[in-house]
């Protein structure tokens, strides 16, 4: 499927998160090249790809997968134009990598779904980048070694020093928690049934009319509790952590690291200021898994059923947040595809 | 009030709490000597009184509340013998620290408080001894300095290595989470205004029949949500922690401290195994606080209207924990006495 | 020896170290009470003991002695004024608590062990206050009970805001280091026997001619390595740790604690201003430690051969200072009374 | 200077050190290849070459580096064959990263340093892999910031599980200290004038014969000193800690961080059992620097100016070690191709 060996990759999206993962195929991932890239506004695609030795730019998504140096797909364009850039990729069998959200909602990701299906084997992997944070991937070795029993709950903390303009409430489960969504099903091996919210007086901080912070609670299929504190004004950094509570112990991933200084009356050290160097080495080592394991034919990583299921928890979580009840999740049953 | 300027005291009840006292007055704390003891065991009573010299011994607690000897009197008996304790007390007009909970349920504390409120000067301590550990103290001045601004919530953990034979489900409640019910209700200066009880599957470690771990989530009159989990067969040790969550930082007391050790492939030290080890040095700072107050001629720290406010808390809870609905707490108007 | 149980106590010196000793003993100690004050100045003696009730004031160490409610006696004047105090407390065979250091040099510190010899059973204990920090316990505790092997060396930290004016070079050995000096002799169970000191590059914040930080470095009778970082104008704060490495692990003690903060980009905490917060609670325990074992009539604690020993290794760490060469300690043998 | 881009490696050595770059190139690092291997045992070659697709065996590195497909040269043989690898790549005016040490003492090193002066131009990084730590390199920029002032003392801890078979006293700096030499020389900006080495009782679990641990010493011509513990059967395992005391503050790298666990009594995490779990992501790095470097054409990182200054230390420390004095080492000028 690769020419000289090397993954030939179209980018779909340039974009922040595009830009990145162009700059992260070209310099830090081994075995894939940048081969194509794509963006609506033809005259920024260019000039990505003029960066590039051997890129060529499109504006078509549809063209870029039909190029012949094009061996797999990134999707980094906005949510709503995932869909199609899926369906185009499944058409042609072609691996895809997607940025999170799989699609903006359960409906059209469940469409994805069937897709995928009916081509028969797995072709995505959907953008949850923390299964490839270090400590969390310890967190998760922990727990699947049984040595601290059947996990009870997990404790979660998502705080981001400021939102951007225009960020919404949906947006706070939508963007932000999506991803405890994803860690809490991967962690525990469970779907989410139930979602609640609770809403706190508001931080004078938050932009008007945005409740933050929030708390949001889960219950799964095997009765494990999970809470989640979303502090999205939180003004000091960025900083996720989550503690997972087992029958015989404890653990916490994410605590701040890194340097310990003492100075000027206190001891401690930096918080990060965002999710881009937080999660740095995690999208390495996310983009690197997903080139491996396409190398070798295969798919892995989180994927399609895990995207529409964290669109689906989103759904109950966003009506959960506006109606303060405890709402339920509803799922298709799981296909065979994805170990249903 | 006193004799030769030392606080006589008489000890009420001599189970563990109470023993634990007698020997705290007569060796740790300053101005203050154990004049008398009381347990309805009268042999118990007489052999705990042959080790404090001058120590008088009575099975009646009135009785020694009429010894000329006795300037005060500490409250350790079991609950339900704490409302006429408190009433004889007050009638004598003496200065009282009585052990939590101030009575078992909010009608019996109501009941104190209008006698106490009759008598028109506080008489009387709670023994919510978390408010003199000095980890919350320094979380509470922090909180009430304003730099965080507002407080939004608050994280609490209460773990205990493992329950004692006959603890059951409202105990939870009334005997643990009642410590993070009076410490919510401090740190943020507000009242409880709803519980909500998540009971998630249980550890094969809880006795049969007992939910534990829980998570117990509290309203308050102002908009803060407190999140507490309860773990009471954690099997690991005793942890209580608190993480406040402000508009502009947040601040944790509770980790666990002492010294850091390398071995054995581990990087660490050791948590406290109980309650006793954890806050031995609040408990003597409790008790030397309320002494100092009383040679003083004052009442202060936490008082009847606390206790009162607690057992309304935890007969929500219990009902919460019970039906797993969103449960209003009840709270009769906060009479002038106590700042209402 | 004592009137209605309690210890009556003549405190010598009425500076700060005094005057915080007067206070522990009226409003922390149990069991004592504070009889009588010294101070060379009588107005000020006058002063403090009028403060207190029932407390006589004087000018000569040795009336006070003399005073019949007097039992024991605490030495907190200038060092040089030590060796008549506790001579005198010797021929009346009182107790006595002498701050450290016994005595300014190791021929005086020589006089006053012989006296103590010549009474026959020990009198004194010297306030190596370190030994009664809890973390500093727990680490003796743990050294003690075999579990890391042998101790093979000690790396020590002692840092401090700023020194006073009129600080001087031989005071970093003679007034910082020597807690260190004594923390190694206790924790090791080893007289020292050879001192060096390095001297780096001054701070910029170290007053003219001060020679800041050192690195003083102490070798033990059976082959310990002690290293000691004294820096005494680190800006920050005060800062004590000592880490010890075993043969099977290594443990330390005094790492900042206290509450965890996020706030403004960063995670952590304060960092004591000073001696008199980080070590309180060390002053109280060894106070109410030789209160408590005078009434048992006991000497317990670091004693007069301590005193001596550590006078004699400050000797050879000045000399060493000088010279920039490794120095050897001289110590007469150690007497019986001292399990010699 | 490559062929499509991709940067054409010959390894020299396929010890576990050599085989784990060369997994470390085909898989991990971007826009470089394994273009030939060499080892004096052709079967073992020829096996590693069989593995990487495109790869050639050889067993002389002077054929490999003639070798059409090569484009820079990576040494991780033995030390002793290091000097001629060298001198052989200076010769084809290839690039080289080599494995510490440069070479095993100072007289070979300054004949390697000579001819890359004759050639005129920078062409070998050694391999101090610490510079391109995470932390280290934070420790590094926090210090050149200058917002700590100048910096002081360093204190450094060394901890290794246990030695292999054979280790010998010397091997104690030449293998394990020589990256505190490094790392002081690189975090300081001086050269190391001193060196005194103490060496404490050993611990029982040293072979027989071996100092362990030892404290080591290092004075700098602008009067910084530097400790370093070096305890290689510590037997909990590695641990590389690096604190530096500025005049405004302190920071320590390396303290151990990942999983925050409670079970089973403690608090804390795992000890990394090796250098290749602690410092993989350096060696990633510090690959990866290589080959972005040059691909550019350049030459950069810790260089053969800084691989004979290690070796002239060290020379000096082997000495301190044997005869326990405070040992000068002797440097000649530094070059101007080294900034001299």
């Amino acid at each position: 499927m690769t020419r000289d060996g090397t993954l030939g990759v179209a980018v779909i999206g340039t974009g922040r998160m595009g830009s990145d993962h162009v700059r992260r195929i070209d310099e830090v991932i081994s075995g894939a090249r940048v081969a194509a890239v794509v963006d609506i506004d033809g005259e920024r695609a260019g000039a990505v790809a003029a960066s590039v030795p051997g890129c060529a730019a499109y504006t078509d998504p549809a063209a870029a997968m039909a190029d012949d140096a094009v061996d797999a797909v990134l999707v980094a364009s906005p949510g709503p134009a995932h869909e199609a850039a899926l369906l185009e990729a499944f058409a042609r069998d072609l691996p895809v990598l997607c940025e999170k959200p799989l699609t903006p909602d359960a409906a059209s990701a469940l469409r994805v779904m069937e897709a995928e299906v009916r081509l028969g084997h797995r072709r995505a992997q959907v953008g949850f980048m923390r299964r490839y944070d270090a400590e969390f991937q310890q967190l998760k070795a922990l727990l699947d070694s049984g040595a601290f029993g059947r996990t009870l709950m997990l404790h979660c903390t998502h705080r981001n020093a400021a939102t951007p303009p225009g960020f919404t409430g949906p947006m706070t489960i939508n963007d932000s928690v999506v991803h405890e969504i994803d860690v809490a099903r991967w962690l525990l091996g469970q779907e989410i049934t139930h979602v609640t919210v609770l809403r706190p007086a508001s931080s004078s901080a938050a932009p008007g009319g945005l409740s933050d912070p929030q708390l949001v609670l889960f219950e799964t299929a095997e009765g494990a509790v999970v809470d989640v504190e979303v502090f999205l004004n939180c003004g000091f950094g960025y900083q996720v952590r989550c503690e997972a509570v087992g029958e015989h112990g404890t653990a916490r991933a994410g605590d701040a690291h890194g340097l310990y200084v003492n100075t000027a009356g206190r001891w401690g050290g930096e918080i990060a200021p965002d999710y881009v160097v937080r999660f740095r080495a995690a999208y390495d080592r996310e983009v690197q898994a997903w080139v491996d394991a396409t190398r070798r034919g295969e798919t892995t990583g989180p994927g399609v059923w895990d995207g529409y299921a964290a669109a689906a928890v989103c759904e109950a979580g966003v009506r959960a947040q506006a109606t303060g009840e405890r709402t339920p999740v509803t799922l298709v049953p799981r296909p065979a595809l994805y170990g249903g």
